[in-house]
């Protein structure tokens, strides 16, 4: 068989480029830095969406919808935002057909949009605590792009909460974290990511503190999945934020802001993908089961049908390939670089002995199983190929993280995984130095 | 009681407005001509989006998503499109710090960018019919703005296919026309669209044949409410949209677009709105059912919340209201306003009578109602009043469109409903003399 991608231990950034390419996730848009997610790619952002909207509602939060444009003059209130952004813009300077008399900046975030708003919409403890989330494209100029990682537009949501108190924000932006954002990654995505506080270095202008989830990909390099903020009342004073409580006294909101985007479609390519593609964890994949004619004969098309119907039937999500005039080893090489958990092979000559193939992509195996008993493997598989692929991920993050008492060594065990050290060994300055070497530190 | 609403019938522009910012659906964006759609409206798109994405789907149509930018040579290369769009455009002329090489054109509609990368995935007839949708933002430069109905930035889907023969793409646009929109518009929205073609002089840019939706708004004048096209083979010739066929021969495409967006909302709103406020359709509604505590008294807390529950059990959205520290009469007034189909008034009198009161807001009852009866008075209620909506807006619809047989006598009628009048006895001379006076051919 013909190489299909570069392997990943020969170069792993070229090899997620092909696997993009090849599983046709992606493309590069006319202008640079952008991207065009194709129907592969954005069926299983939908299903992230879809998932962790419910999640995201669940928690109280109700959608919302900002606009696009943001007068220029928003990003100069808050100082440490426009040092943080102003090279990142996208400025619109022309509009009806004439020059504008003040530029507008496409969104790179809506929070001082919904600052604005939150200020109007509440006066009273009563109106909280506000708890909005966006869906929406943000854009922030990339002078290095990598599809999905770091593109000019990508699509995300954000979320912004006003609350009464201090102690509520706090449970707010952890309860968004851990039941959101961390059981979402958990159990949908697959990676066992590690959650924790970011250094006073790495955290969001404006936060008082700063969560991350941390996931490790096929390369043992951390990739950063979501961060959920406290704000405290720094984003409440400069919104002028302010209610009054039950005992009338007039008082700043604290607040709290939390995002993912399609950054996790990378995540999720580098944490699970393997030489021959994509693997997509059962749970979240739009094609769990892939029904595949192999080639034209007495009674296959039916049976293929009928096979596809049962599967739909026990809630299974099905994709059915009948392109038989497509060399069927072609065929193939795709559904795995698709990586639908589970294909069902119905071919003329299985069937006359009563079965189909079943071809698990995550356990690597090819069984003949009688056609009665289709709908019950494929089940089994999903549910026990979604461990299997979350046990994987963690076995590596194991082994691949390393207890040390001191920077230097961090910065050794860094350059093949991840270390851990006790802060106390590290600090402010241990920070700087291991910076210094092209080192973070990810999470506390 | 004061008045909430500047009546319909004393100012129908006014009076929408009004409802909007009562009813909490939307605000003005900080850029003129921009807005915020609030949660209790952006609830109302998300159920809007989800059903006519599922319709979407069904059609066989796949989601994928283009970028925001497009290059500004993009839109020179299809003249007419340059004329229809360009003191509608959005220019951004500053990226990443500094002054770009070629301007970059906020997308108006995706067109260009999908006939781009439509022309690199098409090759053979196998790869026919590709059908693609989006649900994305668009910009379109506008100077007289008007919540919903005329916004610069808006919300909407496009679907862009491409097939093999005429006939294929003839009959996938009018399948999107009849089964998913006039379907949804019906089913869903309650109203009553009249579905046709456009005049040579309405049709889109490009299209051999364009058909629209007419909705009849409350003051008896028309909105559209999406349009599906037959592009024929212009669009695929613009673009190179070139595939082999069966017989080896290379030809061009046959395409089509089809859209809907929030504008739909402004319909909804329009079409079935009254002097209290917003009426959502049952089927439609965010929330169907509205369980309100009237006042706190022994054990009605705990009933109301038994009452959500069974509700909820049976499978209706529902609303909880217990802010009993604010006085029962605005909380009326207010779920008046938001147009929730029933409410459910539960209050410490009516209760020791084992009774809550129903009250139905497109029916316009208040029926007392005994506790164990609710789950089926609520049932029954949403069927009937789903119904009664459309038979509403179906009777304004009949009661103010006139058959005439002459050009005058249309216009005579238009200034108060519409009218029906055969085509011959028009022509393009005659819609030019109406066009003078304001009025349109709206639908063949
Ligand atoms: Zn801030
Ligand atoms: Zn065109």
């Amino acid at each position: 068989m013909a190489r299909v991608l570069t392997p990943r231990a020969e170069d792993f950034p070229r090899w997620y480029q092909d696997v993009i390419a090849k599983a046709e996730l992606a493309d590069n848009g006319p202008v640079r830095g952008t991207m065009v997610i194709r129907p592969a790619g954005y069926a299983i952002w939908e299903r992230m969406q879809s998932d962790m909207d419910g999640r995201i509602k669940a928690a109280g939060a109700q959608n919302a919808y900002f606009p696009l444009f943001i007068p220029e003059s928003y990003l100069r209130r808050e100082a440490e935002h426009v040092e943080g952004f102003s090279p990142e813009l996208a400025v619109v300077t022309h509009g009806g057909g004439k020059q504008l008399a003040e530029p507008i900046v496409v969104r790179p975030t809506s929070e001082t949009v919904i600052g604005e708003f939150m200020a109007k919409w509440v006066s009273s403890y009563r109106d909280l605590p506000l708890l909005l989330n966006q869906w929406a494209n943000v854009v922030r100029w990339e002078l290095r792009p990598r599809l999905f990682l770091r593109t000019s537009e990508f699509l995300w949501q954000e979320g912004h909460t006003a609350h009464a108190t201090e102690e509520d924000a706090r449970a707010y932006a952890r309860g968004i974290l851990h039941d959101v954002y961390e059981d979402f990654m958990r159990q949908m995505l697959a990676i066992p990511v590690v959650v924790g506080r970011k250094t006073v270095r790495e955290r969001f202008a404006g936060a008082t503190s700063t969560y991350t989830l941390e996931g490790m990909m096929g390369d043992a390099k951390a990739l950063q999945m979501g961060t959920s903020h406290e704000l405290g009342q720094n984003f409440a004073k400069a919104f002028d934020i302010v209610f009054s409580s039950a005992e009338g006294r007039q008082e700043h909101a604290w607040t709290t802001s939390w995002g993912t985007s399609t950054r996790m479609l990378g995540g999720l390519i580098m944490a699970h993908g393997d030489d021959n593609g994509l693997r997509v964890p059962p749970r979240l994949a739009p094609i769990q089961a892939h029904v595949m004619i192999v080639k034209d004969g007495e009674g296959v098309a039916a049976e293929a049908a009928k096979i596809r119907d049962a599967l739909r039937d026990a809630g299974i999500r099905v994709g059915f390939d009948d392109r038989v005039d497509t060399p069927f080893g072609r065929r193939a090489v795709d559904a795995e670089l698709k990586g639908y958990p589970v294909r069902i092979e119905v071919g003329p000559r299985d069937l006359a002995a009563g079965n189909v193939v079943v071809v698990r992509r995550i356990a690597g195996t090819k069984t003949p199983t009688p056609v009665t008993g289709v709908v019950s493997a494929v089940t089994a598989a999903l549910a026990e190929d979604q461990q299997a692929l979350y046990d994987e991920a963690l076995a590596r993050r194991e082994s691949h993280t390393v207890d040390v008492s001191n920077v230097d060594a961090a910065i050794e065990v860094a350059a093949t995984g991840w270390a851990r050290v006790p802060w106390s060994a590290i600090g402010a300055e241990g920070e700087a130095k291991a910076n210094a070497q092209g080192v973070t530190v990810r999470c506390l």
